[in-house]
């Protein structure tokens, strides 16, 4: 092999550009030539391939977002596109692709070696999201994002003796929710792998209130519902608290990644070069008690796939069952 | 004079505990007692008040919020109110207060002093917005609150070519706006001290990203009108753009105080002190020129008594007018 | 078991005042009064125990150091100092206790239990270099500080073009070295469990400059040497290298901690209670592969017990092997 | 004018990259191409021109250091080498030149004007030490890396009782120091503008700790002294405080800019061309009392001539000297 590709495709998480980096280093070191390819399978079918130099990398290392821009491209669940891709690839040389984001994005690697041509992916989503893997690059970073804009509204909320109620992302997931709402005390973590009755909950906060803590903080996942909606409903439940609700948002994200965000993606980048060369296609590079893994795309997703670590839940639920 | 209080109002803003630690100490080096009063107005007359050690002190000038808490309580309005509170100080042998909040406190720390009550303010509110003083404590932070947030948005909006649109804080005053939009090299900012027109704003980011840029950030002060609105118009005028709308909200409420917050508030909360002990009241400690100065309360606001920097306006127009 | 207490011990570690909230709050939530020991071994055979209340905790969770304070205290190795302890707890009615801190804090521990006092310890430092866990309360903050302020001297390195070589700290273990040195792509870490060569890292700088990188960063484990020292050495091997040197110092030791410390804090504080209140003593909480688990405490240390990652190291050695 | 240059000398100052951008784009806005001339004046002599994108510009705006790379070249002292640098820029049809530095690069763009070639300066250094404006771009940039850096060591000071001398940049001035000391709320600020005495420090510092303060901050400008040197004298009159130094060194330099930083960079920038094509020369811009201005550069400089905040200093005192 020569020459490979790499891509990032779906929604950006920080460390996408430590991935890109340690694949494009990590071909390097076997004398192979890693293009990038800009704005995802887009770019792909429409040849968007660009050298990337080691400059420019060792400075993205510490950024967020892709270097290599992402694109949504719904077209590439056609053969005929996804052939189109592969000339295109043919043509200028390209013998492997590394596909960096979600299991959307693995969809069209698994695709693409069915035809014959070796991909293999590399799980970049903030949401912690995919079955397999313990771990996604981005999760780091935007549960880290969520603690520190929780900590700044706890400023305010203990100010004015307020509950908060804060939207976290996540998707269908309760991840960040769940590490967030744990890391910085939360009264009520919700999350959409649980049930929960806000009456209960409105209930547990007055009673911390009642016993003298300054102000609650209650962590939503977007997966539940929107932050407004909940509110409606949590207002009934607490007529006597005063309550403001926050949507996180983008600011989750963004932002330089953390240090396990780069640490993983920079193994998960460098092993995608190795197994690739070694012939290996059509899976994913995964972390598996805290160490590399390789892992089968699942086809057919099912939301049930997926579990929150339950003893973040389990905590979260005693420690704030205070009286 | 033996005993002062200090009690913070209205909307919390970083850097009022540095100005609580002023009074403290400023108080303590001129051997004079300063009771902490909790709660704002809410609290002077219920008789919260409580004494602040110098340890919480030292730790608290680094954290956002404000530990004597602040409440609404338009019930102060009422004179007899007023009274009630006044009793209750002289009751506790205090001679002296200073108020810490927005203009709306200040007509307090006013109707006392017309009472026969010293009391004197200090600016401290996020906005920015209080005719007399170029600067009220808590601006600096919220402004680079504001900016760390666009940074990371930005990452994410180049990630994926869009146009984000940030709504932030400022109540009636673009100040916020106009500073975070300048930092961030905003392509446009919408303040309500400028008429503005949506299309036009659209036309101009459309010739940047024809011309290269990989995304663009429009700053939305929310005295113009919500992200949710805004948007809803701007992609009529900007339908090949993919947009999106965020709004910070309050997380550039909260966080550490900046230095400059950190000391300005400081310098005022020893000012307010020295102003009070020399028989001066009905009056509130400001910046001009970047220099302390004794200001006037002005009793009836106008939303035209506020001025933003013209300077930063015309900047971001002739700077985001390319071509 | 009706009254618990907890202390901390040995250098301060942020997440230290996660454990610490967690250790009361799970406490509460069997009805169980835990009372804070300050200034560690030394609090707590002086005496110095404390309610702690849920307010402080819940401001607490997200601060770094630890609000119970610690102190070096050799003389509790005496067996008649750790009777006198016991005694002391005692007297208030103390059953159990509950040390967070580094492997020395554990033999204080270890020493009560074999006396018939129950002490379990949790690992707080921010080393992770305690055999048994995979992970130490502390770490992932301070190698979180050591990167962001990396990032920050990669800055002006590359301005200047220059090679920063950037001493980090670990005692006798490369943990913090190797993670925050993979993290910013570090062009070298050189770290005590590994041998190295100045003239062969001079070299492989020099290879990467000429290439076209704009600036090298070295990470330097405090346990190889001082920074003052590596650079007399390195200056020989690379005398056309513009170099300068940081060390990072205690910046690394402090702030709020990052989510992964909050949370495992969180854990390892609740497990602790229920490990003790189950009749376990004389071992401490440890995470392996990620879970909680129950780990021994070593007697006798020896340096060979701790293990670095190897993978990291040696994706740091085939990465910025380029050429 | 058809063509200016823009160039970036001395260290490297977080907002240099808000300036460059300025710089390009009111050219842009002016028809005038701007080129970007790597390296400082040494890179002005040999040729290192370089256009910039806009795209690289709007991210380059909130990094620290300089995009356009800084290089010493005391080289540039000989009217020889000055001359060559005019052929070169005429060569290139460059008509007028912008340097961003502090007051040794100054020199460079006064020796230009009065060879005949139109050179304007903007003054970017952390140091806040140029005589004739109010403000440096940097030095909130540095004063609040600084700050963020004491707020991390503080709490490992409150952790261990300890006192910390702190050593801040600033070569001759003590602006960086007096302004993090007062926001910090340091104990004592050691600056070159004023005289001290250790023993007096150390009295102060005891009777605080002795009143329950439970750590001590002293900052150290680094003009005054190095803080081990410091250390070593403090101990003499300090023997009972368990006291540790910490030098901040470089982490200061670099980071994203703050708000401030860049906005003044960005008004600098933009005016800086605004003057040279209006036919100035041989100026710099600078800040008075918050607005541009247009400053003389002195040719002599002396210590004397740059003045500290006096309130700053005072009021530090005043505030520490409680009992």
């Amino acid at each position: 092999m020569r020459r490979l590709a790499v891509l990032t495709s779906g929604g950006d998480a920080p460390g996408m550009n430590a991935a890109i980096r340690a694949v494009v280093e990590q071909g390097l070191h076997h004398q192979i030539e890693v293009v990038g390819v800009q704005h995802g399978f887009k770019g792909l079918v429409e040849g968007e391939y660009k050298k990337i130099g080691i400059n420019d990398l060792s400075h993205a290392i510490r950024r967020g977002g892709t270097i290599l821009y992402s694109a949504r491209y719904p077209e590439f669940r056609e053969v005929e596109i996804q052939k189109k891709a592969i000339k295109k690839m043919e043509d200028e040389g390209i013998e492997g692709l590394i596909v960096i984001g979600g299991d959307g994005s693995f969809q069209g690697a698994l695709a693409l070696t069915k035809l014959g041509f070796p991909a293999i992916g590399i799980p970049g989503t903030i949401d912690n999201d995919i079955p397999g893997t313990e771990y996604t690059i981005g999760f780091d970073s935007a549960m880290s994002a969520a603690i520190e804009a929780i900590d700044k509204i706890s400023d305010t909320a203990a100010s004015h003796n307020r509950t908060f109620v804060v939207e976290v992302m996540g998707r269908n997931a309760g991840d960040i929710a769940i590490w967030a709402g744990v890391a910085v005390g939360a009264d009520a973590i919700i999350i959409p792998e649980e049930e929960f009755y806000i009456g209960d909950i409105a209930r547990r906060v007055n009673t911390s209130l009642c016993h003298g803590k300054d102000h609650a903080i209650i962590v939503l996942a977007e997966g539940v519902m929107g932050v407004e909606e909940f509110i409606k409903e949590y207002k009934k439940e607490a007529p006597n608290q005063s309550v403001r609700g926050v949507n996180l948002s983008h600011i989750q994200r963004g932002g330089n990644p953390t240090g396990r965000d780069r640490v993983f993606a920079t193994l998960m980048g460098a092993k995608a070069v190795d197994l690739i060369l070694h012939g290996q296609s059509g899976i994913f590079v995964g972390i598996t008690n805290e160490e590399l893994s390789v892992c089968d795309i699942v086809e057919t997703l099912t939301k049930s796939q997926h579990k929150v670590r339950d003893d973040l839940y389990q905590i979260n639920r005693t420690l704030t069952d205070r009286y």
